[in-house]
C-alpha cells in the first residue's frame, strides 16, 4: 500500500507533460494497477502525510505542494532491511508511542516505524512529558520483538542511546554523551530521550516500543521555562539546519547495525559502546529511585547496566530503576 | 455506574407489590435519581450481563429471567476491598486478558477485574490457547498496579499461584499443587492456569493483568483431545458441582490477602507459600526455556523463584523461563 503512494507522487511530480500538470484518475488507475475508488484511498492518504493534492472531476489529481517532512520522502530515503520497512507518518499524533503500542498489539512486525512531525501528548519516562513542537524535531518510535525476558529489556534501553548518540555525532560536532540510563546530551544539555515501553509476559517479551524524541533543528527558546535551560538541539550545536529526513535515515541504520550486533553479540558489545559515551564515573551524582532517593560517587555501572553508587558510608548502591542527575 | 445497576435488579427483583411485576421507568427513574435515558442504559448493561428484562412502553421494565452467574451477583457477593471494586463481567468475550490490558491502558484502578462465562479466543501462557466453554468454568483478569521494575512481575506470577492453589484448597478435597511456574494441579492433572501480562517501561512497571482460568465444573470430557487426559475440574474432583460466584469471592479474597502480604512484607512469604506446594523437588524434568531444552533433577527454586535444574553432569542451571515438565 505505502508503493503505492511512493509510485502516486512520483507519477504526479513528473506531471503528463503538458502544463496543466493533473493527471486523471483515469490514467492513475491503470498505471497502478489498481481501481478508482483504490486511488483515491491512497490520494486522500497521502494528504495526510503532509502533500497538498488538489482533485479535479474534469481534470484529475494534481501535486500542488508537499511538507519537507513526509512519510513517502523518508521511506524513499531509507538504507535499512529491517528498521522502517513500514513506515507509518503523522503531520501530528497523541503520542508515537501509543500509536506503536497498538499498531504492535495488533500484529505489526518488527521494524515498522512510526514517525511524526509532532506530538499534541509526546512521553517522556516516568510519565512526564515530551515537549513536541511541529516542523522541527524528530519523534519516533520503532516495534522491536526480540525473544527474551522482560529483564532483558532494559539491554535495548542501552542500545537505543547508543544507536541515537551515534547519530547524533555523526551530524554534530562534539562528542555526545549520555546520562544514565539513555538520555543523550551535548555540552551537558538534552538532545534527546528514549522511552522504552513493552508489552509482555512475566518471564516473556511480546514486544517493545523503542520511543524516540531528538531536538533536531528547534530552538531552546521554543522550550517552557523549566526544561529551557537544560535542553539543546543539533541545529543549536552545530551552527547550521539539519535536514531531518536525512537525519531520520541516519538513525534507523544505526539502530538497525545495534540491534543486529544485540542478536548475534548479546549484551557486552552494546555496553561497551555505551560507556563509551558515560563520563559521570566518579562525578557526585543524586538518583531518585521508586521515591527513594540516593546520593553519592558514581562508580560506574555494573555488567547489566545498573548504576552503581557509592554513598558517603562507603556502601555501593546498585540501581535498577530511576534518574541520574549531577549530585 | 454498577451500583445503580445493582440497585435496579433490586428493584425489579421485588417488583411493584402487584401481579403485573413491572416497574414503569418513571419509578425507576425517581427511586435512582437519574432520567429514563440513564435507566435505559443500566437497563441495557443489564441485559449484556446476563439479565433478560423485559421492556413494555405501557409497562414499563420486568426482570424475566437472569444467568446465575452475572456481573451483578458476582459484584454482590464480593468481600473484597480492593480486588473487584470495579467488575466487568460479559457473558461471552474474545479474552478476558485482552479486555483488562484494554481497560487498564485507558486508565482503570488497580484491582478492576474482567470476567466472562465464556472466551472464544482464550489465552493461554507463550500463545497457547485456554479452552474456554461456556456456563462451567471461571475466566478471570485482574489489574494490578505495583511500583516496581519489570523483572519484579514474576513475583505476581508466584503470588497468583499462591492465591488460587489456596482458593481451589478452600472449595475442593486433596492438597493442590504447583507445577513450575503457575499452574494449579490436583493428583497431577491441570485445575488451573494463569497468564500474566504487563505493560511497562524498561524500568518500572505501567501495570500487570493477572489473567486467572479454573476448570471449575467442566467435565474433562468437554475438552479436545490432546487436553482431555491432563486436565481436571473442581467438580470432578469434589464430586459436586461448585457454585462459580462463591468460588470467584473466595478466589478475590485470596488475591488481595496475598497481594497485601506482598506490599507490606515482600517476596520472602509468597515464596515461602508457594514452595509449600511445590512438589517436583528432587524429581526428574525437563524445561523448554526459549527453544532450548534443559533434562534434569530438579533442585527447587531460588530465592527469585528460578528454578535450578541440576543436569547430568551436575551442574545446576537457573532457569527464568519456560515450561517445566514431569522429565
Amino acid at each position: 500500500m505505502q508503493e503505492k503512494e511512493v509510485e502516486i507522487v512520483r507519477i504526479l511530480r513528473a506531471g503528463p507533460g503538458n502544463e496543466k500538470k493533473y493527471v486523471s484518475g483515469q490514467a492513475l488507475s491503470s498505471r497502478l494497477g489498481v481501481s478508482r475508488t483504490a486511488v483515491w484511498k491512497h490520494i486522500s492518504n497521502l494528504r495526510k502525510m503532509g502533500f497538498l493534492i488538489e482533485a479535479s472531476p474534469s481534470k484529475g489529481y494534481s501535486l500542488k505542494g508537499e511538507a519537507s517532512f513526509n512519510g513517502v520522502e523518508i521511506r524513499s530515503a531509507l538504507t535499512t532491511g529491517t528498521i522502517g520497512k513500514k513506515v507509518f507518518f503523522y503531520p501530528s499524533i497523541d503520542s508515537t508511542n501509543i500509536k506503536a503500542f497498538e499498531l504492535a498489539r495488533s500484529g505489526e512486525p518488527e521494524g515498522t516505524v512510526v514517525i511524526a512531525d509532532a506530538q499534541s501528548n509526546g512521553k517522556g519516562r516516568i510519565g512526564r512529558r515530551w515537549e513536541s513542537p511541529p516542523g522541527v524535531n524528530v519523534y519516533t518510535s520503532i516495534i522491536l520483538r526480540p525473544d527474551c525476558p522482560p529483564q532483558a529489556a532494559q539491554n535495548l534501553t542501552f542500545l537505543s542511546a547508543v544507536a541515537v548518540a551515534e547519530a547524533v555525532g555523526a551530524v554534530c560536532p562534539g562528542r555526545p554523551t549520555v546520562k544514565w540510563p539513555n538520555d543523550i546530551l551535548i555540552d551537558s544539555r538534552k538532545v534527546a530521550g528514549i522511552l522504552l515501553e513493552m508489552d509482555s509476559e512475566a518471564d516473556r517479551v511480546h514486544f517493545v516500543i523503542a520511543g524516540i524524541g531528538v531536538n533536531v533543528n528547534m530552538k531552546a527558546m521554543m522550550l517552557p521555562d523549566p526544561v529551557r535551560s537544560i535542553a539543546t538541539s543539533l541545529a543549536e550545536k552545530s551552527g547550521h539546519e539539519v535536514d531531518r529526513t536525512h537525519f531520520v535515515r541516519t538513525l534507523y541504520a544505526s539502530v538497525e547495525k545495534w540491534y543486529k550486533i544485540y542478536l548475534m553479540e548479546g549484551f557486552g558489545p552494546i555496553l561497551s559502546a555505551w560507556k563509551g559515551y558515560f563520563d559521570a564515573e566518579g562525578k557526585p551524582v543524586k538518583v531518585i529511585s521508586f521515591n527513594r532517593s540516593i546520593s553519592g560517587i558514581c562508580a560506574g555501572v555494573d555488567e547489566s547496566g545498573a548504576l552503581l553508587v557509592r554513598d558517603p558510608a562507603g556502601a555501593v548502591v546498585r540501581i535498577i530503576s530511576g534518574d541520574a542527575e549531577r549530585g
